[in-house]
Formats: structure tokens, sequence, C-alpha cells
């Protein structure tokens, strides 16, 4: 179970509201590479990883990415808040905004609502990791795509703390892929599938 | 943020292994009213709650749902442990299982990928707290008809506990709603969203 | 069986084109709480609604909201008829125009085509009623969303007329869930569910 | 706007109850090919058609869809009445039970919730018009596996007479289509978009 | 199997970057009349074709929009290389470039990511055929719409000729369509499915 | 441009149709992880690939995979040809049968119409590449289910050689990133996105 600690992981003052950045920001919220997908994806695999040291840290890095949840929607709060109806139309954020007000509504920039179809559940923890560092490269490159279309030093700081994890993230995974291929036969590292064939 | 708590909300232990039980069980995981949906609903709605108090209720339900995601999440692994390739393919697993082996993937019964189209962030106070009202009772049917058709009291025992949370969360939201229409306009109960015409 | 009548529940007579309002009114022709949504629900639910008077309400208002869904339509063909190119691309109708041009295709604003993973037919009564209210509710914000957005009167006038509806609608079924629920055993109201239980 | 007329266009009157069929013939509700899709493609396509004659017979087959899908409807509605929870397990109902209990919900066969991702509203006389002749077989290829799927004479009657209207509907939309291409540039048909080039 | 020939189908040369037209053309690419899906369904229809010559259409047709795809990628390609983040935001590339870069992303142009919903594969001979003279018609329309709304003649050009092979694939159809039909009982042309009932 | 050569890369001739298989194999033709989603990821991916080396990999191993599409398409279509109506049945693969009778349609196993949110293209050599080899894992995983699941040698045996060949390709993508990170910024790997800041 998940206990709420009051307290972003990094604080998040946003100074002036920009509903033209919430238009794309959104995506490290619900979009198909983002903390909603890396929450749920690291959250759901644990239960099939058959080593104890790995299925932690899925649930660790797991439970931090519900954190950066938090965060990304604290940012589209503040970007979106106290906005005119002038400042709607005039951003684009008109055709979301009909829909959800200035509410934090999980989907991709260009649309989409999320869809569980954006992860991957293999059941194999060799398959699992790997899809889990193509994961956190796929948020690294979203955060870098960000940071440079947003001039905003309040945005650009917090979207660079997130970045900086996924990053050692990756470098998790990659460490967790090695110890599980290290007990795997040398000869056919494929040969069976851990969770599975026991 | 978030603090995980290595303990279940409510334990779970199933003696039977029953693939059949778990192709449709998954839709309280991930399914239109399952838990996934749940958790992301009401964290989702709380950043644009213009009240202290029913913030906090959505972040403290919403907290609570990802436990249940977890408990459900444990029920599905269970019940997947150990099975041969001919229970596999009796049960009709088989087209989860080709995908997913015996990993969780949150995915409605009828095998659509959970998407958010089945949530929904309204940005306004009344309207959220009515959609959780609605969601609430959905949770409740799905549990009651996962309870018409497993026999196996390991996981019926779990479905009871769980669907009991569902009428308290609705009863709590519903009090929730009867406090914020307390405080809008007499005369015209829908004449402002509070959320945003402030 | 449906017999058409041919003219408006209300008339639809807008004299200027503007595509720009038509990017995000098509919601309410195609979006998660618009009107075909509505209609399909209602007219979906009736089937499994155990109670004579309760399906000829959902019928009712599902026949209505057919009649709403056109006037939306009639909304949308107006304001996109006799545009230039140049108005095209300058109001950013130009991503639905390439794939429509000027047709009315049921999607939401954000771009996604309607899905009915935004509604439920739950099949139990109080359910059902549940959702219908809290889809009420999501259709009102909607239309007082497009009513701050819109400021020609030809659209508003519609767009109010359309609103009070939905107004009507979620208190009839607020008293058809009144005389559910007072038909059901009062010391348990979840006992049963009488649509299946019988 | 519509009107509801008490009476089906064709009496549905099953008297065995039969979940497995249900199972596949809910497709016809709310699948690819379905009454759901026809009827909205045709309702949505009459707003930008610019002929009044073939306008009409949009909306005339439109509304006699809608009849039809009420008809799909009371199909699954008596098929699945009275069912015991032994007979939703051993008919593999189970998935779509846990759901939508007895409830009629719009999706494919293969459990995908309608899309409107199925149809399109081109906005082009002649293209619109094709589209609707491919719709048109597509209903009718699903009405005959349908048939040669299922044994009981009271479903097939049904099913006979709702695919002996999706040919004679062909027919009328190639004969509009006729009626289109005649009077366009005898040189060139496609070089105008009647719909939009005014 | 496939070879893949180093050279354009037809060449694309585009002189001036201009992400505004990337923002739509990319429907031509993946989105619901585009090319991604013109081949999926001719070479998907082609194994349930009984006929060989028909199924040699469908090959030879589908090979060639996996050609017309990637001169549709190079389009978007050319139309996007050395953009400025002032032009990705200023033309609303911006929700596209987030999650994709200047990558070329199979979607809709209103968002949503290709779905096989856009295509059928009924395998009946006279369906698909009839499905296909439908989808080369709203291919046809797409490309008129982009020739609407595209002032630069580097890619005007391409999209002619892109046009016309619709055209002359539409005919092809139609040609097979009536080779079919012949063989078909002329008492009856739908009494039977010659892929299936052999 | 592509030509298509009339040969599969490696022959399938299967004795013994068998509909309950193809239930499941199917989602290797447009399952989440199938052979069309491996193609379409690596065709697209290549526009944006700065290196000539890696672009022309992407460009390989994807018309590669579009002859594994084939592949597997011949598989389904020789497991499910002169079916009875009792064997549909009875292998529960009326479901796919009433909308697609005995044609090869792109979907999941669970029964979802192929979507590109299972992929992605962010633009970026090292994610791309990153992806690439999370994608062939769990290519390789589905086929070690298939191979699990199926007792028939015809059917085993080419699945084996297509297991196979994801294994070369995660190899293949694997030398790639080594290549494209040696080419990088030694002291921060991840400082530019060489496909884009040139």
């Amino acid at each position: 179970m998940f206990k709420y600690v009051k307290k972003l992981q990094y604080p998040v003052k946003i100074t002036n509201p920009n509903p033209a950045l919430a238009r794309f920001i959104i995506s490290q919220y619900g979009g198909p590479d983002g903390e909603l997908g890396a929450s749920m994806r690291y959250l759901s695999q644990r239960f099939s990883m058959p080593y104890a040291d790995v299925a932690g840290l899925l649930t660790d890095i797991g439970t931090e990415e519900l954190g950066h949840l938090e965060m990304v929607g604290a940012v589209i709060q503040q970007l979106t808040r106290k906005m005119s109806t002038d400042e709607i139309i005039a951003s684009g954020f008109d055709v979301y905004f009909v829909d959800h007000t200035a509410g934090v509504y999980p989907q991709f920039a260009s649309g989409t609502p999320w869809t569980a179809a954006t992860l991957q559940v293999k059941g194999d923890p060799v398959t699992d990791l790997t899809e889990d560092m193509g994961a956190e490269q796929k948020a690294r490159t979203t955060y870098d795509n960000i940071i440079r279309l947003c001039g905003d030093p309040d945005v650009r700081n917090v979207m660079r703390f997130l970045r900086e994890r996924e990053v050692v993230h990756f470098q998790r995974f990659g460490e967790a892929l090695g110890r599980v291929t290290d007990r795997l036969d040398k000869k056919n590292i494929y040969a069976v599938n851990t969770a599975f064939d026991r």
C-alpha cells in the first residue's frame, strides 16, 4: 500500500501562467512516455519479477514516478490558473479547455487520452528490463524537447530535475539487467524465462 | 509524493491457481471501472479542486485506490502462478498469455488496454464529484459480478473487502458533494464553476 | 423504431461562419461528454432496465439527445460553410479539414474519434442512473465552457438552450434514482441488482 | 429531431437464452460494421451533402439503422436474460458479464468499445457514397457470418431480415452515387468536390 | 518477401522547411485514409482472396502503397528539417515535437496514433473490393484537401502524383470487382462468399 | 520503394487447420509486439536517423519484418482454411470470424485492432535504438510463448525461425547503438540529440 506525503519531491513554483506551455507539457503527465505510464509500467511489472532485488527496484522507481506525476500535475495546474478566456483562445488551449476547464487530464500533447497500449508487461525479466531502459530514454527525450521549447526558468528548472532522474533510472535498470543476465545460462541467455519456467 | 509501505491493505492468500478467474478479475486492475482508473481519476481531479477538504479527500481515496490496485495485482499474480500450458489453453487464458506470459497488464476483461477515455477530469467541483459517485457505483457492480462468478472463498473474501470500500467511498463523495453545494449560490447551484470562476 | 421529424428541436441560424469555434464545439457532437455519447448511453441502458417507467425515461431522453446531436451538427455545418482556405489555415481548422473537409465527424475537440469507452452500460439500475447523473453534469460543464469561450450570440443562444436541457435531464435521472432506491431493500440498498437477480 | 415509435421494425421473439450467441452478435450492435456505426455514419454525412435528395436518403437510411440498432439490442437482451452463473461461465460470456452484467454495451465481438475510427465523414459526395457502399457490404458479410454460426431459427430469422435491408441500402446508395456523378463534369469526375467547391 | 529499392517512386525535393504543412500532411502517412492504412489493408486482404489475379493486384497495389508511405515520410522529413524552436512554436508543431522531435510518427493530423480500426479485412471478395474502392476515394479526397491548403509547388507536385495514383487504383479495384462478380451466380450475387464457402 | 518477391523468406506448410492456434498467433501479425509494428517502427524511424549506416540498418530490418508479417499471415491463413462452423465455434474463433470470416486482420490476440500507440518514433538516435532493443526482446518473448502453447511442429518450426531472427536483430541494434554512442560526447552522452541539434 501507499502513503501520501504532503510535499512535492522537488518544489514547483511557477510565477507566470502560460497555457501555451501546458498544451505540450501535459504529455509528461499522460503522454506516451509520461509519468503516468512510467509509474504504471513499473508497478505492474513487479508482480511477475522473480528476483526480490529487482522487484524492489521496480517498486521504488514506480513509487518515485507517482511523485513525478504529481509534480507535473502541479506544473500544469500552476500554468493554467487565472487564465482569461482571451488567453485560452489565443494560446490554442481552447480545445483542451472545452472538455477539462483547467483540470489536469491524463492525455498526450497530441490529444489522445492515455492508453496502456503505450506500455508493456511481458512477464519476462530480461524483456521487461529492456523495455524499461527504452522507456527511460523516451522520457528523457521528452524532457529534452520540453526544455528546448520552454523559456520560462521556473518550468525549465523542474523539467531539468525530472530529466536527471530519468537518466538515473536508466542506469539503475541497466545494472539490474546485468544482475539478471548474470544469473542466466551463459550459453543461451534466452533459453528460459525465469518468471515462468520455474 | 508517495511512500511505499511493504504490506497489502488486506491480506491476499490464494491457495488454488485458476487462470479462468484471472481472465475477468483483471478488469478490476485495468478495466473500465477498475482500480487503475479509480486512483488516476481522483489523483488527477484534486489539482483543480478549490476546496482543501475535498482535495484532501480525493488525495486520500486516490492513494487508497493505489493500494487496491496492488491487491488486485496480487490476486492476478497468485491466480496465474505455476500454471501448466494445458491449464492455460483449457481456461482460454492463452490469448492473454501470448502477450504477457503471467505478468499483470492493465487491461479490460474484454481485452482492451486501459484508456483514460474511461475517466473524466472536468475541472468543476460539482461535476467531478458526481462523476466520482458514478465511478464508485460502477466499481461496486464490477465487484458484485466477480463475486457472482467466483466460487473460490480466498478470492471472494478479498473482493468483498474491496467492494465494501467502494461503498464507503461513494458515501464520502456524496458527503463532499453536499458540502460543496452548500457553499454555492442557493438560487442557481450551477451559476458558477468555483474551480474556474474565481 | 424511430421516425425523423424534419425540424430541429430549437432553431439554429448562424450568420457568421467561424471555423475557430467549430474546432471545439465539435466536442458536443462527438466528444467525451457530447450528444452522440449521451444518446447511445441512454438508448443502450434501457434494454436491461427492469422498471418500465425508468426504461421509458431512458428512451425519451435518449431520443431527445439524438435531436441535440442533430442541432450541434447543424451548428458545426453552419460555422464551416463558405470558408476560404486562408480562414481554414488561420483558424487552425486545417488539421480537421484535411481528413473531413467541411463534413461533421464525431470526434473530441482534442482530435480523438468518439469511443464507447467514454460511456458505460453496467446492467444495474442504481449504477446506470448514477452514471447518467454524472454524464449530465459533464455535458453541462462542457456547455458552460463553450459559452465562456464563444462570443457569437447566434451560437451562445443554442448552447444555452442545450445546457438547460442537460440540467432538466439531471433532475429527471435524480428523481428516477429516487424511485428505484425506494423499491429496494431498505436495509441494504446494494444487496441486489434488480436487473439481474430476479 | 426524432420521434420514438414503440414498436420494433421487425419482431424479435427469442425463446431460448443463449449467451454464447450474444458474444458475437454484439458486433452488429457496436462492432466495426454494426448498426451503431451505420446510423452515425449516415446521420453525420448528411450535413455536408449538397444534394437534397441524397441528404434525405442519408437521413432516411440513418434513421432506419437506429431502428436496426434497437432490434439487435433486443436480440442481445433476449439472449442473455435469465442466465445462470454456470451458463455465463460455460459460454465464455464471463469476460463481458464482469463489466456489463446483462446490459447491452456497444462493443466489437472481439471486445473493443465502438470507435468512430471505423467510419469516415469525408465531406465529398462521391467519396462518402462510395464509403457507404463499402459499409453496407461489410454489414452484409457480418450478417452472413452470424447466420453461418447460428442455428437458432428465432435469431436467424431476424438476421435474415436485417441482412436483406443492407442489400437494399447498398442498391440505394449505388443509385444515389449514379445521380451524383451524372451531375458532375463528364471529363473529370473528380475535378470538384461539390460539397466544398461552391 | 520484399526487397528495398533505394529510390523513391517519384522524386521529393522540398526547398523550404514548413512545419505548419507537416502538421496536416502527416495524415497521409498515418491518418485514417493514409498510406500506412492503404498498404496494410491490401497486403492483409490478399491472404483470403480466392482469385489469383485479384490477390496479385492486392499485392501489387499494397507494395506500391509502401512506396507512397516512404514518399510521404520523405515529405514530412524535408518539411521539418532545420526548424528553429521559434518556428516550431509559431506553427503549432510543438504538440507533435514534444513527443517525436522531428521524427516521422504514424498519426492522424488530428493527433490519434494510427489504428487498424480504420481498415477492414472482411474475408469476402466482393466486400473487400468494395471497401478498397471506398478507401481509394477517401485517399483521393485527402490529397485534394492537402492541395487546397498547400501553396508550396514542391509539395503540391508530389501530392498531385500520389492523388493520380489513387484514381488509377480505384479504377483497377473497380475492374477487379467486375471480374469477381462476373464469376458469381447471376441470380444472387451475394449467395456465397467464395473465400469461405468452398 | 519496394519490390515484391513472390516467395516467403522461410517456407510455411501447415498440414492441419487449427483455428484455436490462430486465435493467439494473430498477435504476431497485428499484436502489440508483432511484425506489423516491427516493420512500421523501423521504416518510420529511419527518416530522422542522422547516420547513414544506422538508417540503412533500419531500412533493412524493417523490410525483412515486412516479409515476416507475410509469413505470419500465411500461417494464419493456413490454420483457418476449410474450417467447419462447428470447429469455429468449438475453438472460440467465432468472435473473430463474425467480423473477418477467415481473413487476416491486424489485431492483438486480445482483440484490439493494431495501434501505433504500441510503437514510438522519438527522433533521437540513442532513444530510438534503445526502444528497438526493447521491441526485439518483446517480440522474442511473444514467440517463446507461442512455442510454449503450440504443439504443431509445422507451426513451431516457423515460429522458431522467426524467433531466431528477432535475437539477431536485437544484436544488430545493440551494435548500432554502440556505434552511435561512440560518436557522441564522452562526457555527456545525452548532451545532444544528433538528429535535431545539428
